[in-house]
């Protein structure tokens, strides 16, 4: 019987490179290409390609915003190579806030798993601000590459987990992209409208230079 | 100062045709296209086309697989029209189950908020089956279109929220699909190698006919 | 006069690497990625890649379903590779059926070549099922994901093409899915509904074992 | 029990929208749009929106190539809509030709029903033509956009079924783009190379004018 | 001679629903969809569709950033519409900038047409700075949703054009974004890390409130 | 300071693989796949991959045509490697014409730089031909795979822009594709309606034999 059973699936898929089509894993290890990573061979691949534990434990919170980002992108997580989703975990101390950032390369919904969150994001055609004060279990969407933010509105800690429609979605924070780096203070000026004694201040504080 | 900062926007966009061009709320009242529903007006569209509240509350379970399945898709939470993501709420009693089953339109990420949860796929080119116990704060991904399953494997009610790479995912449970309908139990027999008499038992619990 | 047109030419396609732009044979010999195979060296592509014979000769039926299905995805034709199409033949004896399944990344057209074949699909959103009766020279759809089967209805062997939207669609039989591999009776009955006997006596015709 | 699987599904599809999800029937009476056809109300679609029998009658050829093409593409089928795929039949008479021709929107598979067709493409890069004497069963495969041609090589009539990656796959005649049209001659002479007598000589016979 | 020629070609297309397949005008005066605008009746499509004349002619600068931006997007160019693509005009005079700004939907390529422009973008993962000083016919590209910016850094008028790889890209200016509108300064304040006189100021010049 | 800068980052983005998903600057080394050439190491990309001064120099204009096209596709300017958008530079003399083509894999904007160009492109439903006298200044679009050609219209040089949907748009000069290579005579008068004279007198321009 066994024999017969492996007879009519032989009929079907009829070479061991057929394995591969369902899903693939990314290989980290080799040079990636626009889709993605190449694949893991698919004799390596055991289900704890498809499973990760890094977003159950809470992660160190940063002091300056009082909260945190722990992301299970392809690259955390190289099960989601090729499959068009990923997720994130936010954590939010009292007062803590994710800076107003983008997702270049993704949209994205948040489930409030605790606390209350202000979300919102800005469209691009009229700089209308759409924001909410989110409850537990509500979920919002940010339309892909808008600016958006969240902050812990409640008075206990937050928790949120978000998830995009690439797994590779991006991550630009404004500030970090703004201060963050060696860009002359002048050309920022002249690209912002800010001066450059708020630049330089916000340098320091993010770690720019010049 | 005002008429100045609306004078530079104006160079930008120059008309009202472009505020929809963020994004495209569903409007469920027309027909839809391929590629989902037509665009609710933009002047109409207000934060809460894009926070959508259902899935915070846990519905009754059915008694049958003591669990229940709650959709954000787009036909509920007409936000995610076009933006190519979507969630859903799974709770489960004790001994709960989520039946086998596909969603043809989309890739699944799961994320335990509760409990434990024992979820697998199933691979088509070689049948393997990959599953685990996942505990809370652990994530599984779904590749697209494949047979999966859910299961309390616990001693507490879970749940778990989970996203799509699609605003439409779709969901066909394997049994419903097979027994829930008009289908003559012949042709199910001829197509599924059950015998008659299951088929006609499995008609009767889920509803089916003929 | 020659040189001239060289000339010409070089003006448009500056480099060798062009040649690969127009088509990208599947090499099965390096990892893919997740768009499909890496590029055959264009060097070394002649016409009998984009010519596969595989589906002329009518290929040993199984004795269990007296069908047989051959397929021309990627893998068999690596010339399909990147070009989002592939093909196969169903060939049956009388009483022969293709048992239900799903492709999960492809819709498929079906084009009756010989004899009677009834075909259908399941529907997701009510379990409603569509099926007809087809004579030679009908063409039949089935929307991607959705369960469907093949039964030959008529007097004489039947004989099909059929053609999918994606090189690689995949093929996942529920009946293999579910009891061709060692996934435990106790989890197949779990989420199938179906009692240990029956899941038994599958397993068994169909070369599962636990 | 019919209450009880009722009752369980309601859990799953909350809202009558959802049964469109599966598929999208082009609905011809409304416009269009880039993605294709509006969707035909689902409580309105049959199992004849998925089958089509305009494919399996011969139709009468053209004296003039000695061939016919009968598409099966949205417009035609409209329960492609959508799907990404569509179909047609080539019927060739002893000597029959299908002149050199280009989908704009779609890749193409050829499989040959009976017969024999000398079947060839010609790259873009390097303008090299990969052409074959194709025989009953065997499949060709002809990369997007590129020009290729089919001709009867056998000493019967020919048929073939062809594929396409896309429901509207389009289909460009380069000689009848060239000449079948009020374009000026001059205009044709300039941007083709050909002489003025030849252009008008091929305007009559296509039907062309200027 | 001519019935000939419009008898072969109805083997080919036979209906005059075919006629929009090559392109879909958008028609403004219908609601749009998540793939853009419903298509113009191709009866009433002529050449004027095709050709947008609005990029020609210089506009006014805007004397804040002594610049301009004329966008021939969809809605100002509706022959655009599904075609995944769009361009734009730039503006400078001497000492001209576009502010920092990202595109949503699209990545873009910049030709200098005239005079010589400072242009950059900010990388996502490790907010690196790539910026180069462009000459007359360089071209340079923006991935898609990153942050960049143009400054005219020549002693002469500069323009350029620049082409999206959408035909509604969008364009989020980020100063826009923080402060042409009504977010409540303690909101931008919490979100961006600047303090509230700097906000107060940026929104005086923007136009913004609160 | 920086320690807490570089401390939030991390907490952001994980691992060195991140710093590739921005973009993908083409290796032309390794093989490539269907979406593209494989990435460079983000270690050693520069701003100069961003950037391309090829279209700069005007080329020697082809004395047949009295015109030239210079690519700036991927295999010419890596940086454009999976952004889905390219560019060239159309070169005419007084006269100049570039004849009749497709690209199989991109829609196109034509933008003019200099002089008078007569531009049209034909449509395959029913050889409709679209086709005006462009100025300075004017943009005309091309739908994807649509035969078109551009003739300088004026009494000076013209120069023109074009972008393209695509970082490898190909390139089918119908032309060349006909008479530039080795297809026998015959062949080529039986797919084309034209006279072995004609072919003859055509492959003897172009280069072609046989």
């Amino acid at each position: 019987m066994y024999f017969q059973a492996f007879f009519i699936f032989s009929l079907f898929i009829s070479s061991t490179q057929a394995a591969v089509l369902d899903f693939c894993v990314g290989d980290l290890s080799v040079p990636d290409g626009p889709g993605g990573y190449a694949c893991k061979k698919p004799s390596k691949v055991t289900v704890d390609d498809f499973v990760f534990s890094g977003l159950g434990t809470p992660v160190k919170l940063n002091p300056l915003i009082k909260a945190a980002v722990t992301p299970a992108f392809a690259p955390q997580f190289p099960g989601l190579n090729g499959l068009g989703i990923s997720m994130a975990r936010l954590d939010f101390a009292v007062g803590g806030v994710i800076p107003t950032h983008t997702h270049p390369g993704a949209s994205e919904v948040l489930y409030v798993v605790q606390g209350e969150i202000c979300a919102g994001f800005i469209s691009s055609s009229d700089n209308k601000v759409f924001f909410k004060n989110l409850k537990q279990g509500d979920i919002m969407v940010y339309p892909q590459g808008l600016l958006h933010f969240q902050i812990n509105s409640g008075k206990t800690p937050a928790m949120a987990v978000v998830s995009f429609s690439s797994p590779t979605p991006g991550l630009q924070i404004t500030d970090f992209a703004l201060f963050a780096n060696d860009l002359a203070t002048e050309l920022v000026a002249a690209t912002t409208f800010l001066d450059a004694a708020t630049i330089k201040k916000l340098k320091g504080v993010l770690g720019g230079t010049n």
